[in-house]
């Protein structure tokens, strides 16, 4: 079965070329159809000018533009012309298998909740920001959508989560942690200490108790569950602190003639750590819970992010994992009822 | 006026060890007298057995010591005769000008609130975390005494961590930023909306505005304000991404020969990098709202870091940091009034 990708061809910093590249290059690697939404004029006037073939990309025309700068409802009212609304409703009735977009988070999180909407019996849809550990990745969820959540709510974070990294990223029995800030039961806010009883009562989980941010890049867990405020202040921190040592290690390279020597000798294998630990190489965030698979990439996506967006996007589609979760969560009412 | 710092001989992973050298460390370079508190037969046998001259030094003895596995209220019950609860009593009675212990935090929390008492009109104590950051060092606080937190705590966090960075540190007019998952007012709970608007309306401080996790290890802010689960979440995550980027910056060094040969050049270089990533190295965190200076040292405090932590408390003490803190609150006092 070919998959076919609807992409938001006007979300995000680099738009559209780089999002046109990264579909190009997607259908010559992937073996992926495109259907892509945006004003159309300006996608072919681009597409010609930087010579990027059009090859199995269908064009749906679009007027407007989400932005950063608008409120998430703008998806819903002002902008329900856009590039992103048409691609969540294309989606929604069935015109392709998945949404992508590198465009304003809120409305896409709104956009899809509202036009998309939610797996039957899942709370909220969250984002699962994929980020490098020790020995591989882990996905950190909720790492943006929900700035207040309840323990439910964080429980099927850990559900939802658990099941993306066994099906797309081939992690068996996957280990799901609570960010915390101590390991003990008791440890943190009411909303923290319940969840930690609903994630430990659930025996098909692999819940091993709280992480500290300190334990977090170690090979400790490949889930980790938080409220989003949290999860986008360790997400953010993350990349942030990242950036920053590697930029500190650079300092040091160039501080006298001798360290530059050095650095030469090493220059290629430390490029290859920098794009290991940044984090917009992964590609972005699924938006897990959706009853059709939305994946947010990165703002300031290239080419290469955005192929790696659809790529992990096609393999979302490719292992039912929206199936798997609505038959979890069904699986859980039975059960509780 | 020479000061004369309490300091706890038990406590932390390193304890008495590491204490006593700190401490003999601190008599020699910063001119401070010590009072220490704690089993005075084993503090006299580690002190001949290493050859640590207990040169002013006065030792009172205590039974106990508080574990990291003690609930925090032992140190007002079950171990009320311990070295950390003698410490805190010998402090509030003016027997010292200050009291360091690298033991158990919520220990401390608890004991400092009880025992020494707060500042009138400051809510709550907060932990001030002093992080590395590009050209200097930010406070970031609470960073791990409150879990839950109101605004008006928040707002007394960016207020005490502002006197802190000017008087201790020598920061002019200091800038304090709340840390949220986005820049515009609007943005996080409702805990950090309010916050936001208490910071903006003080014309005293220079609020400017909410820091993402993303911006905080650049030169942005010498303050970062966050409730106390949030703040100790971004300061391990801040600790464990740094060491982890570092480890994996000495693997690639030790990939080849090629590679470790060119290491070698750079190594001390990067050794120095290190320790200022190190935020072991900087002492540790000020209880800040204390009625008297208390200190927490880092955990694993060796005698370097206990050094560290004394010479920060005695400037804490030499610049009055709690008198211009209580001027401070009774000026708002009397302003909201």
């Amino acid at each position: 079965m070919i998959v076919k990708i609807i992409v938001d061809a006007f979300g995000g910093d680099n738009a559209p070329l780089e999002i046109l590249k990264g579909c190009a290059d997607a259908v010559n690697e992937l073996d992926v159809d495109i259907l892509l939404t945006g004003d159309e004029e300006t996608i072919r006037r681009v597409a010609k000018n930087h010579q990027i073939p059009l090859y199995r990309m269908e064009i749906v025309h679009t007027k407007s533009v989400i932005t950063m700068e608008d409120h998430p409802n703008a998806v819903l009212k002002e902008k329900a012309d856009s590039s992103m609304a048409e691609g969540l409703r294309l989606l929604a009735e069935g015109k392709g298998d998945a949404f992508v977009s590198a465009g304003n988070s809120g409305a896409l999180t709104m956009g899809t909740t509202m036009l998309v909407k939610r797996i039957k019996g899942i709370k909220r849809v969250a984002f699962g920001a994929i980020l490098p550990r020790l020995n591989g990745n882990m996905l950190l969820l909720d790492s943006g959508a929900n700035v207040e959540c309840r323990p439910e709510m964080l429980y099927q974070f850990g559900l939802m989560g658990s099941i993306y990294m066994e099906k797309v990223m081939g992690v068996k029995n996957p280990r799901i942690a609570l960010a915390n800030v101590g390991e003990e039961e008791h440890k943190g806010s009411e909303l923290y200490q319940q969840t930690y009883q609903l994630l430990k009562n659930d025996p098909s989980l692999n819940f091993i108790g709280n992480v500290e941010g300190r334990d977090m890049p170690g090979d400790t867990a490949d889930v980790i569950v938080a409220d989003g405020f949290t999860g986008n202040m360790i997400l953010k921190t993350f990349e942030g602190v990242a950036l920053f040592v590697l930029k500190m290690v650079k300092d040091v390279f160039c501080k006298s003639t001798k360290n530059k020597l050095a650095a030469a000798v090493i220059k290629n294998d430390l490029s290859e750590l920098k794009r290991s630990m940044d984090y917009n190489e992964t590609g972005g965030a699924p938006i897990m819970g959706a009853l059709k698979p939305v994946f947010k990439a990165h703002g300031s996506a290239k080419a290469n992010t955005l192929k790696n967006a659809i790529r992990l996007t096609k393999e979302y589609v490719a292992n039912h994992v929206v199936e798997v979760i609505s038959q979890s969560v069904k699986g859980n009412i039975t059960n509780n009822a």
